[in-house]
């Protein structure tokens, strides 16, 4: 096989391109994250200063809680010692943890580099500083840096790419490395240990150098791709780009060897990226890779793999996603299912899916300015990622279904997890990929809550510049705008942004500083906010439509304030037709957060299969969730054991269970779906069967009263 | 952990119950199969000539094309091969297959076995005595019989007993040597080979020999329950019964190893057999430990065994089965779900499940007599057995799905396919265990067609005997009666059976001969059949309900004719109402056959997603399927990448794709679900979605030219 595309001269376009930037590139890193080479930037950590609210309480926790906790397990569970064994020479026995578990060691220090980048705690340097002292000490002299292959007793390296894992682990190196240098510059020793490890991998399994196999690598599990394309923006180091160019190319020739019982989708190895109409196979892997992507299209200008990425995007959003921006619809390859293949029961939704998902569309947002990607950035941030840590910030959820059908029960609360599901929140698992993704998305949510470009030019002057808040919490932002640099000299842009977002829908933007530059301000109103209005600096109220709403043109001035008014209201949502699964059944969302109807808010002895929503009766806004009027239907007996259909109307002719007196319309109380089984194992629906009730409801008995309160 | 239960005196109960039958046991074993040492037992394979027919044709293909397909492929593969080289002492280099591929060559010596012991076509017999010699040349001095442990360069026997599936595969073998001494007698080289295995397993697994673990070992996958309970049966040998209830007693305690990601469920060891209430896990562990457990149950007198075994099948039946019949909603660990957890698309229904069914409700029937047994094997026998080989008898079904969104396209139809889906039968399989299990079945399928029992003593004198039709074929039945023993001399019952079942609903009994001792006939009228009429020797129809009916008391006489009318309209079939994948749906049954709408009969045009079913027109018969009124509904065009969920009425507001002047009413072919996916790749589906046409239906463009002859 040749290498695809390796003619594209991308190194030289690269080094020309980065040129006009190269003086202030190593300040300019400071503080930013994952940042394209496009027009827009996303904001770094310390640009925006959360003032509690939703994502200010769950970063604390993460800061307080979970950053901790993911530190003890590894060290309790050995994961962090294998680094020890091998800078010891004391490989060889009994290993503990998977192939990948040195990754779970770098998703954490990238949580905790962005934590100090945006806190600067003392304490979170040191923490982080010793573990990097001990990964450091792992890395062999040529840069190699694998706690599983390579050493004595242990396989040789890269000799099982399809299942080892190696190129995996060492992207989740590269982007802890890429958290550093986008917080404290590139002078720093973990950048270092990265920098070894990313020319290691480019001798290994560049152009002229494939690997030991012979044939031009690839990982199994890609995230290399994206490790090497951020290092070499960071860095602006285009032989990094350049790898992650060719591993993208490489894919999708069915070059790995196979998995039994899985087939070359599994891994992305079917199609070629810039072929592929659709995500499929394994989620994360799928995501992962497509993320890369973006991060090469755009870094070499690539127009037609940027598309390709697209394409993909719109139809797997459009058949292959949950409402709750979930993806992967099978348990079996933790993988997307068919187009329109989306069972509650049964969604997977990976939590790590949804880390990815929002790295996905992050980077297409910046790549093309689109709201849709904002929409669904939000969307999932919300409704999966919020939904993975328990309260306390110590156990997680790695699948997340939109029903549960029978009370957690094997699940081990208080111990390493076996399964990925359970319908209980589980500290640990024995793959335990999501608390670290978790953590370090949390960590830097701020990256996500808006984006700098350079104004079109068809208004004002040319010297414009455009602000877009892409996600809303209440905060102080400081947006150094000069050169679309950060913490360049002169112009920065201060918002104070008031809200209590998503529990009510009012945005309110001051201006509390402006750069010399002109600024645009534009807000996001969400696909759903339908009836949303702007009130502008002058005073004057307008409704705006779905998509960017612009405020405060011509330019921004010190005293001006936004008002951005969203309809959170609940409202019904309803499933397309083709989406088999849901058929005859309504969700409920409010604002950016869908709704679940929960076993422990229903009244005693009514059960979640008797429920059925009355789609006539509007709901109503009860605390962050909703009132809905529902009926409560007898369900038929049981049979002498025939198969659960059987002739008749629709559902045969129920019989009822029971005479308990069950009233047959009552008021039902929903619950943010991101809040549920925390109180306890539960059964729980996004989708309720709809029907219209027979009777007049009684007085409102949502729950029991201890669980009201 | 001590034994359980281990004081009952198994085996002198058995030596007391056996005694009296003891004398004519080898002799009456003869042309036999599985028989409990209950009252009523099945038929021998040689007391029925199938007339052709449904199951006469399948049979036939059976004989002429599968059982040689098995062998090729397995020669080809080198499973067969493994046998020679450990005969040889070349063991140690890379060997072909996984671990359990012995099993597949006996499954197929048990088919080689029921084959020759129907028909003694010598052809056969010498086929099978080749295998024989190559197996019997493999076995260790000691009795030790595989091919992947033990042996040079091999794990070590018995060293991992979650996964090794050892004992799962010499439970194959005596299952095999069972189908030897019902049909040809106990002096057998193959019933030789087995009888030194099971005495090696015994030594190995007893009370006093508790496997090299030093635990009491079990079999991660179940079957060697299965195979020592037959064979102690067949060959009156207490020793094996009570090693299999040995093995039956110590699962559900937790004792096998884990294997990653899967939790104890997985192979029943959460909860013991007699605890459970319903199937759980693996549904072909699940299904051959619950067989293997009625037969240790009915050879020991086990009540509460059996009584618990009985429990978990109506809970599983009610809760947990499809509408074919079909087990396992779950592709992740080829398992059963949760309650009401049956979606049609990724039902996984393994056809060995459906195998392993009829195996369980075959036990029961004979130790109960209850007729939803036989229900159930008639709907799992015609919707899952016989859906799983193409028509040529050379590819097969592995899953079988009640819903095909996507034709099938990456399955490989003429070599070995990797995974179990994929919607086009496949010639052979990576893990191939359905091709030799549908064949051991069709094979045998004499077996499950009638019983025999005693009177009950309270109608005419005590001597009378009951012969049951539980499965309806054209043929003739020439069934000893004589103290319940086949062969034995001076009563045989011979019956001339006429139908074009389930074409058709009539079936004729003429009785041909008599025996001695007065004989009752039953007949079975399946629990669908709402106006069945049975027309007795005396030419009086009646109307017959359900369950078993009652023809020609107080004696069949010769010359007697029995005729059975059942309803084989087309009905629909609805589902319960907590069945949630499939609400909003109805079905389409005709007699035993549950039938299916193929896109292939779909006019141009029309997706399969497009088509609502019209409840309130009655469907109507054509060839062996029905044609049903549809209307055909425009589905919602594409969004800009928003989740297929959203605001509006049900379905949203769906805006048409199209203005092809697609009719909006019209008359659709269904066919037998057995048969779909014959001409080629295709999308279907069991439940269609209901709803009223608009308009009225044109003329009836029910497929293409070309499909309709």
């Amino acid at each position: 096989m040749t290498e695809q595309h390796s003619t594209r001269p991308v190194a030289s376009q690269l080094r020309a391109a980065g040129a006009a930037r190269a003086a202030g590139a190593a300040r300019a890193a400071r503080a930013r994250p994952v940042v394209p080479r496009g027009l827009r930037r996303g904001l770094g950590v310390g640009e925006l200063r959360l003032d509690g609210g939703f994502w200010g309480a769950l970063q604390e926790t993460n800061a307080r809680a979970t950053l901790q906790h993911c530190l003890d397990w590894m060290e309790q569970l050995g994961w962090l010692g294998n680094f020890d064994r091998v800078a010891e020479g004391a490989t060889g026995g009994e290993r503990p943890g998977w192939q990948f578990s040195d990754s779970e060691v770098y998703k954490l220090l990238e949580a905790l580099a962005w934590e100090y980048g945006r806190t600067g705690e003392p304490a979170t340097g040191e923490l982080l500083g010793k573990v990097v002292d001990r990964v450091a000490a792992a890395q062999d002299e040529d840069g190699y840096l694998n706690t599983c292959f390579g050493h004595a007793g242990q396989a040789g390296r890269y000799t099982d790419l399809s299942t080892g894992h190696e190129l995996y682990v060492t992207g989740h190196l590269l982007q802890a490395a890429v958290a550093r240098v986008r917080t404290v510059g590139e002078d720093d020793a973990l950048v270092g240990v990265a920098r070894r490890a990313a020319d290691h991998v480019c001798r290994e399994f560049g152009v002229d150098g494939l690997g030991s196999s012979g044939q031009p690598g690839i990982c199994g599990h890609p995230e290399i791709e994206l490790g090497l394309a951020e290092l070499g923006r960071a860095l602006d180091e285009p032989r990094y780009t350049e790898q992650a160019r060719l591993f993208v190319e490489r894919r999708g020739h069915g070059t790995l060897a196979p998995i039994a019982l899985l087939s070359p989708a599994y891994f992305q190895d079917d199609v070629p990226v810039r072929d592929a109409d659709v995500w499929r196979g394994h989620a994360v892997r799928a995501l992962y890779l497509a993320a890369g992507a973006v991060d090469v299209a755009v870094d070499t200008g690539d127009d037609d793999l940027r598309a390709a990425v697209e394409r993909q995007w719109t139809r797997s959003v459009e058949r292959r996603t949950y409402l709750t921006g979930g993806m992967g619809s099978r348990h079996q390859d933790e993988g997307f299912g068919d187009d329109w293949e989306l069972p509650p029961d049964r969604a997977y939704c990976e939590t790590c899916a949804g880390v990815a998902s929002v790295m996905v569309s992050w980077r297409l947002l910046l790549a093309t300015g689109e709201v849709r990607y904002a929409d669904l950035i939000e969307r999932t941030l919300y409704n999966v990622v919020a939904t993975s840590p328990r309260a306390d910030g110590r156990a997680f959820f790695y699948a997340n279904p939109l029903q549960q059908r029978e009370p957690g029960a094997d699940v081990r609360p208080d111990a390493v997890n076996p399964r990925a599901e359970g319908g209980v929140r589980a500290p640990w698992f024995d793959v335990s990929c999501c608390p670290t993704n978790v953590a370090r998305t949390l960590a830097s949510w701020q990256a996500y809550a808006a984006f700098v470009e350079e104004a079109s030019g068809d208004s004002s002057d040319g010297d414009g510049v455009v602000v877009s808040l892409a996600q809303y919490t209440a905060g102080d932002l400081r947006i150094s705008v000069d050169g679309l640099e950060v913490g360049e000299h002169g112009g920065e842009l201060a918002l104070r942004v008031t809200t209590e977002y998503p529990h009510d829908g009012r945005i309110r933007v001051e201006v509390t500083a402006v750069p010399e530059r002109p600024v645009t301000l534009r807000l996001r109103v969400p696909h759903w906010a339908d009836g949303a209005t702007l009130t502008g600096p002058d005073g004057a109220t307008a409704a705006v439509r779905p998509g960017w709403a612009t405020a405060g043109t011509p330019a921004l001035a010190v005293g001006d304030v936004v008002t951005l008014d969203l309809p959170v209201a609940p409202r019904l949502t309803w499933p397309d037709p083709r989406v088999d699964a849901v058929r005859g059944t309504v969700a409920v969302e409010r604002g950016p957060l869908v709704l679940a109807l929960e076993s422990v808010d229903l009244p005693d002895g009514v059960l979640l299969d008797q429920v059925r929503l009355d789609p006539k009766v509007a709901p109503r806004a009860q605390g962050d969730g909703a009132v809905v009027r529902a009926a409560v239907v007898p369900l038929p007996g049981g049979g002498a054991g025939t198969p659960p259909f059987g002739p008749g109307g629709p559902g045969g002719a129920p019989a009822p269970t029971s005479d308990t007196g069950v009233p047959a319309a009552l008021d039902l109380t929903l619950v943010p779906y991101h809040r549920w089984a925390e109180r306890g194992p539960s059964t729980m629906r996004v989708f309720v069967p709809t029907a219209r009730p027979t009777a007049r409801p009684t007085a409102r008995p949502t729950a029991r009263p201890e669980e009201t309160r």
